[in-house]
Formats: structure tokens, sequence, C-alpha cells
């Protein structure tokens, strides 16, 4: 009985996304989505549990992309430097979706219970970087850290994506945010480092 | 009307807890909690809008001396360890109630909306010290990452301080935690730095 409708995930999506900002998210109903997408709600359920998971569903796949970039990972990397590369890795997951990515955080921003399911969805990710981390041999103390803190670089790493207007891609500004952390921790980073690369560059 | 009763918080709180583990969260009705203290429920509302209140009271408090620890905090500290200063600074706010702490995370550990609860309120204290060290003309960017990182901080920091054997106060915990971190993100410590704070001492 159900017709294949080319595109119908991205096209309920968006129609949420636009209902959600006009209404408000509470106010925006299944059948309106469905409507506004052309679709029935029925073919809306096969693609998404409720409204909610238009705004958070794709967890497991970025989960997936962070423990596996984290397995891949060279085997000499700190746990914060391996953290940064698996989320590196993630940045072409996101790149072609800056407009629906833009407009989903001002509606969760706006809505105390969805900045509280964001804040959830984050710790979990970071308890996925963590567990990586341990089956790489990282401590299990350093490996919380490492994943909490990579979660910390990630959310400004990804609020600085959203508002570039040069569109330099999310990998950038997970490099950037890690230089800011490493700085704000104290770490050895800026002419110190870059001297100590330079050296190392030069011995091989 | 009201009749003054010793202790009252104290124990309605120890009677909560008690019954928490005894029956689980959902479970344990005020009524049962107000009767095992020997008090009334009359009483209870009295010190708390509700029994979630009993685990997740006392934020207020935290916050305001985190607050004016970052204010007071010396100028020239990094981010990070000028909330590392702070947290430590709440250290005798727990020192007496390492039990109820003890019993406390069980309960908040073995409850998923109350391991939600508690993300959102540490996430809320990372805010708190975001904006304290915002005032302390830290900019925007780095001061939330520094909130956030302290709050890693702290997690492990009071994990390890409740199972502590040896009793060492969690001022002690926040720095070895502190440290911890800043290794796992390649930061500047161990032999270079204390030899460069030796060199420092010894050219005063």
């Amino acid at each position: 009985m159900a017709r294949w409708e080319p595109n119908a995930r991205e096209r309920l999506a968006k129609a949420a996304l636009e209902l959600f900002r006009e209404r408000g998210f509470d106010e925006a109903a299944v059948a309106e989505i469905a409507a506004r997408a052309g679709l029935t709600e029925r073919t809306f359920f096969r693609y998404f549990a409720d409204k909610r998971e238009v705004l958070f569903g794709g967890a497991s796949e970025l989960e997936e992309r962070l423990a596996a970039a984290l397995a891949g990972a060279p085997a000499d990397l700190r746990p914060l430097d391996a953290v940064a590369v698996a989320l590196e890795a993630t940045s072409s997951l996101f790149e072609e979706r800056r407009a629906f990515a833009k407009a989903r955080q001002a509606i969760v921003a706006a809505h105390p219970a969805l900045r509280e399911r964001e804040l959830i969805k984050l710790a979990l990710l970071g308890d996925v970087m963590a567990a990586a981390l341990r089956r790489r041999g990282v401590a299990d103390a350093a490996a919380s850290l490492a994943g909490e803190t990579g979660i910390a670089v990630f959310k400004l790493a990804f609020e600085r994506w959203l508002g570039d207007e040069r569109k330099r891609d999310l990998a950038h500004h997970v490099r950037e945010s890690l230089a800011e952390l490493k700085a704000v921790a104290g770490a050895e980073v800026g002419r110190l480092a870059k001297r100590r690369s330079a050296a190392a560059r030069g011995r091989r």
C-alpha cells in the first residue's frame, strides 16, 4: 500500500522545522507537518517515532562515526587529540546540512525541554567517546575527562561553524576550538609547540 | 501553630534517603518520609518543594560559593586554574556530608530521570562559572570552555572524594583531577612544569 515518495524524510524534516519556527514546537502537530510536506501522517511515522525525533534523530550515525574514528586514530595521540580527530571525522555528516542545523539550533535554544534533551544527547556522545578511548587502552578517568572535554570543544566548534560566514568546514572549527581549550587549560600551545613540531619535522 | 523541630531538615533528608534506597525514589511518598522522620507532611513542605528537592536542593549555595570564589581569585590565573580555585573553595560545603553525598549519589545513579536532572544541574553550574569568568574579563568562548571543562574536573574529583578511603578533602581531589585533565589535553604539566615553577620560586 505504501507509495514510495521521493525525499520523504527531507520534505518532512523541512516542513517540521518551518512549523516549529512559525508556531512553536509544542503547537505544531504531526498532521500539519505531514500535510505541509504533501505526505500522510502514516508516512511521517515511517521515518520518525515522534516530532522530537525530527530534531534528535541521527544520533546513532554520529556515535558510530565517532567510535570508528577513535578506533582508527593513530595510537600515539593523546586522548583529547584523538577525540579531536574523531570530531573532525564527523565534519562531512554536517557539511550539506548547515541550513537545517541552523534552523534546528534556533528551535532547540528557544525551548527549555529541548535544550535539556540536547544536553543529554551531548553527554551520551561524550560517553561514547570515553568508551572508545577505553578500548584504546586509555585509563578510566582520563577517558571520561577527554570525552567530556571533547563535548565542550564540539559545542563551541559547532556554534562557530553555524555562524561562519566564510563557510569553513566543521573540522576547521574543531581544530581552532581545541587549540583554545588547550590555551584555557594552560596547555602547551602557541609558539613553543609550533617550534617543537617544526623541529620534529626537521628531524624526519 | 508550627512547632519548631530541632534538625527537621536533616531528619527529613535522612529519612528520605533511607526510603529512596529501600523502596526506590518513585515509590517513596512524602507522607512516609515525614512519618519516618517523626514529623508532619506540612513540615516536609516547609523545607522542600517536593521529594526531588531533597536530592537537588542546595544548588544556589554552591553557585554563590563558586561565583564569589571566581570573583576573588588572583587576576593572573588562567581561566581553568581560576575555576579549579573556585571548585576547591566549595570543599568545606561537602566535608561534613560525605555519607549523605554517597547515599545520594547511589540513588541518582540508579534512576535515569534523576541522572538527567543531575546532568542539567551540573551544566547550570558550568554556566555560572562561565558567567563569573566573563566578569573577570575572560573572552566568551574561553569562558564557556573553562566552565564546561571545570564541570568535567568537578565530576571526577567528586566521585573520587566519595570513594576515598583515606578521607582526603574534595580540594585535594580537585587538584589531582585538574592535573589529569591537563595531561589529557596535552598540557604542560609534570616534570617540565615543576622545573619551571621551581625556577620561578628560585627567582623570588
